[in-house]
């Protein structure tokens, strides 16, 4: 593949480019906090309610460097005012508005790394973005990484989820009764055996893959990630994450977009409404590459690098036999990739296996090496997006 | 009031302690970031459905001294796996085990500061750990202010909300008709109407008080920081963020607890479930003070410093009539100190009007004058938590 042999020879001037914005080589070694932990639960058994194996403090390591910020804190991007009547509003108070449809971002913008373009990471189906902070096994997140290598990063909770809230009028409405049950959106939720063939951890709950990269002994931070996720009904069409991504990269004057499993796609379809401020696309695992974009849209996306990442094992059996495969996802997006390269794009696929990186799992991010797979994509960035855009 | 006169006396001391810890002098003057804006929506009007003025990311400051961080990230304390079926995972796959009522921590620990005594800051109703980041107006948060003053800082989501998550299935199982819509809990927000009286920006909506500390012309950000809220019937009793809190101070082994409103009296329950490693209980515009504690409990509490906060205008009424007005739960605060003081306990009323202090609202980590009052605080734990524990 051509990012692979390209992310080889760049990967030198890469590390070389990154020492300049002063946050300095970070490498993955690790040193244990030493934090005295006083009271920790154990393991319950699968499949009985019980207490959850917790992740004490001490098992949450801490690097050997420390983090240097610019600046960091929250805001929200986008939302709307709509009047509710005080059953909607839970009978608090009188009725009078709110906002909906804001969606919250964290950020962290290392010294020296304000002019680099910025990262933004969007979350999966059920999680929030918590999927980009330490890992379940106690391990730097993607977020934390990134701002190392000089990003200002930008970590949003899609609208619906998280920080960024949902409308609850309906809800109330329905234990009013004024509307009917059958009006309710559908909350969804994964198992924790659910997760094993579909984020590709192994065939069964408890058989993983021999090569499986995922942290299976951290399994159940894994399951503590989980959230309802009220996006398919409960939010509006399209869903006001899209514009919000756009608007986020529009006021930070160009950003790279990545999305991950149900927002994999969200890069693109972002992209789409602000295609000048889309300086470069990451699709992680994407569940979709739509197959549906108009000749027109192709043109507009193939001015917008494009970098989609799938792990290892994607012919696994997901256990949702109505949803596609992982290859078939994968086939679509080498698809998408074919249609933008016949356009002039710059799209490719980076396949880890195909630089005989195995075992890798749907949730990428938090992987055993996923601090190797973020050095090929921040390889690509400085090669397709930063040079390209005469960032840094 | 003691705490008042102590603060001045100390405040000299504080300053040269926390220059030890490495992070330096913060002041708070700040330079605006430099990002160029291309869309920004404009105001609504009130009462309508409408576009919000967005906070652009040209509003959000930037300090002038770099933030340096021996570690940040997250982590969840407690939750507990549950079985649940098809339907009440929202059908997407089989039914299994999914974990709930787990509390969702972020984390920064200042270089040169982890052996500071801990800061957990909880939030209140309708409200995420949001509260305690970058204010509505764009200036430091809490979260930063107190890790630039040499303390570790952990910030909760509330079990039931932000990246906590709540338990989804008895929504999915109304949905379906197999449970009765009158099982339903209730979802909570405050409307932007109600927050004037009871947040005490005035005595209604646009009449502000002439001295209001709260930056009204950021209300809409406020508003954005709304999230239903289903702690009043949709989570268990006792509320699973008691003993987390309790908990993250065990594995903390030792820290100031900090409520805020509906949590308020949040320290108070989770330091008697382990009295010794609650170092300080900071209650901020509590929702009550309860009145029934035993004698038992209050002795226990005793031995534990405490520190009560309250704003002005507490006699203004609410707009919720059933509920006591802000003199009412200061007054009951004031009983619940004096039975702590009459049991040879260290707690006091921090109650800024008596500085000459004016304005201060029910958001008070939010006001214009927030770092004054954090600098209040930081001199109580510098006094009374960190040389009683021989911290720092």
């Amino acid at each position: 593949m051509g990012t692979a042999d390209e992310a080889g020879s760049t990967a030198t001037r890469a590390r070389v480019a990154l020492k300049e914005v002063g946050v300095g080589r970070q490498r993955t070694r690790m040193v244990v906090r030493a934090v005295v932990v006083l009271g920790v639960t154990v393991a319950g058994s699968l499949g009985t309610p019980s207490g959850v194996r917790a992740q004490a403090i001490k098992d949450v390591q801490t690097p050997d460097t420390p983090l240097v910020l610019k600046a960091q804190g929250s805001f929200f991007v986008g939302g709307e005012k709509i009047q509710q009547s005080q059953g909607e509003l839970g009978n608090l108070g009188p009725g009078g508005n709110i906002t909906v449809n804001q969606m919250y971002v964290r950020y962290m913008v290392p010294q020296g790394g304000d002019r680099n373009v910025p990262v933004v990471m969007v979350h999966g189906a059920t999680l929030t973005g918590k999927s980009w902070e330490t890992t379940p096994d106690g391990r730097m997140g993607w977020d934390e990484y990134f701002v190392r290598k000089g990003h200002p990063v930008y970590v949003p909770d899609q609208v619906g989820r998280g920080r960024s809230g949902f409308n609850q009028a309906v809800f109330n409405n329905v234990r009013a009764g004024s509307t009917p049950p059958a009006n309710l959106p559908v909350w969804l939720r994964f198992s924790d055996e659910g997760v094993w063939p579909n984020f590709r951890f192994g065939l069964a709950p408890g058989k993983p893959f021999a090569d499986s990269q995922f942290p299976l002994t951290a399994l159940d931070e894994l399951s503590k990630q989980g959230v309802p996720d009220v996006s398919f009904g409960g939010v509006p069409t399209p869903n006001p994450t899209l514009k919000a991504l756009s608007d986020l990269a529009s006021q930070l004057n160009g950003a790279v977009l990545m999305g991950h499993s149900q927002s994999g796609s969200f890069p693109l379809d972002a992209a789409l409404l602000a295609p000048a401020v889309a300086k470069g696309l990451v699709l992680v695992e994407p569940g979709r590459c739509p197959p549906g974009y108009t000749p027109e849209q192709i043109a507009a996306l193939a001015k917008v690098p494009l970098l989609v990442v799938f792990g290892d094992h994607r012919d696994n059996p997901t256990g949702l036999p109505t949803l596609p495969t992982w290859q078939a996802r994968f086939e679509a997006c080498e698809a998408l990739i074919g249609r933008l390269k016949t356009a002039g794009g710059q799209a490719q696929m980076l396949n880890p296996v195909e630089r005989g990186i195995r075992g890798n799992s749907h949730m990428i991010m938090q992987d055993k090496n996923s601090l190797q797979i973020a050095d090929l994509i921040l390889v690509w960035i400085e090669e397709r997006v930063a040079k390209r855009s005469g960032a840094k």
